[in-house]
């Protein structure tokens, strides 16, 4: 995907990955299979979407992209485990991601339980190495992220469980770690309750629209065709007007709703 | 268990499980399955060993119990998603925990994996929960906790590997959240670094005393008979000896010392 806007997402995604790969621990030592299999999970490439909105976030309340870069890779992480547990044999039992093996494929079952054990935990070492200036700013990412990461796996837990509420079950499998991400952007950027609260609701339809793409894509929508097609639209504008009146740039998050919403794969 | 000491320990016990019932999300909902199984991985039982530690750490500094609360409920939190994991069949295929079936046993694989996940999100939930009057405390918790959230994984990935270096699988594999425990209740008692590091030590040689006294329980000492029974005394000594000149009360911890030392289960 190519993004116009403030940031240049190129640029910005190979800062992303940098900084991943400096948390992740060498693949070396006693517990070198685990370091590798973390390694096999976040370098596998990926659209590195969540971060990007992070960064793009602290930007739209008038910060540094740069204040949110531990918190952008501490939600990747969290997504990267939540990969990791979803392909295992007795969940989704997939033995492929992104054109290689999944984890479990490559590494063996216990060791991709492991691996996104340690990749949970990772993210929140991120965030404790986030650099702060004022006090109230880690507390407010660590509950953000401590809420999301419960979130996230109540949603994959209702999906299983065959529930019937799409709507419960979009907004916390795959909505609550876009909200997470903006937040915690715009929180590290040093915006206002209200500026956070306002990326949190662009996120949570940022993050439907894309889940309802993402069915359409893959020709499976619970909805339907129509009426998943009438959901993208829907929340594309609903995110969009939430970016109104921002003090800073939000033209990256404007054209990242765009895209998401017309994207072909 | 009886523990003689500054805390009532029965009391203290009583007021863990309460906190941790406040922190687990009630068994109804769309996510019924994953909360009942969350519930049933922390209300099994447990000798609370870690979280009581915790609470004495606060108190070793001259702290209050009370200030270190949800640190020790994160601590448990952690404590229980490692042991739902270790449970499962691609792990050590435990059907029974504690005499009851074990949570995958019990709730299936699947739920079981997710389980484990939301309860180590919940930790952290904890610690965000945690009231703090010094700023700097909420971010040495979150470093302490994330570390050790990482070094407990390294560990069973160490023991996994067969690996033949036991003092680097003990380490991380049990003494981590026993450091952790008693670093994070000095931290939020208010310690000095110095205190800090010291309770971290006395517990360090607690963690691996437990661990040594466990395989000799067990009569499955990589050690040997004569040659663990000699560390479990070398280091409750130690861990004895690192409770001099704190300025609270250590009796607590120091019976705990001794008692695990000479525990029958």
């Amino acid at each position: 995907m190519c993004y116009t806007g403030g940031m240049d997402s190129e640029k910005t995604i190979r800062q992303i990955e940098t900084a991943l790969a400096e948390l992740l621990p060498s693949p070396e030592g006693e517990a070198a299979a685990l370091h590798a299999a973390m390694r096999w999970a976040v370098e596998g490439g990926g659209k590195r979407v969540r971060p990007l909105v992070c960064l793009a976030a602290a930007e739209a309340v008038g910060g540094a992209a740069d204040d949110a870069l531990m918190p952008a890779c501490a939600i990747e992480l969290l997504h990267s485990y939540t990969l990791v547990h979803d392909d295992l044999p007795a969940m989704d039992n997939d033995t492929e991601r992104r054109g290689r093996p999944s984890v479990w494929a490559k590494f063996g079952e216990d060791t991709a339980i492991l691996a996104g054990d340690a990749l949970q935990a990772l993210a929140f070492v991120a965030l404790a190495k986030t650099p702060v200036s004022c006090p109230g700013v880690r507390a407010g990412l660590l509950s953000i992220l401590g809420e999301a990461a419960v979130g996230v796996v109540r949603g994959q837990a209702a999906e299983l469980a065959g529930s019937k509420d799409v709507a419960y079950v979009y907004r916390h499998k795959t909505a609550d770690l876009f909200v997470a991400a903006a937040r915690m952007g715009a929180t590290a950027g040093g915006g206002t309750a209200a500026q956070v609260e306002r990326l949190g609701t662009f996120a949570l339809h940022l993050g439907l629209a894309f889940q309802h793409e993402d069915d359409l894509l893959d020709g499976d929508s619970p909805l339907g065709r129509v009426e998943a097609e009438c959901q993208v639209r829907e929340h594309t504008d609903a995110a969009l007007a939430a970016l109104d009146g921002l003090p800073g740039d939000t033209s990256f998050l404007a054209s990242l709703a765009a895209r998401l919403a017309t994207r072909k794969a």
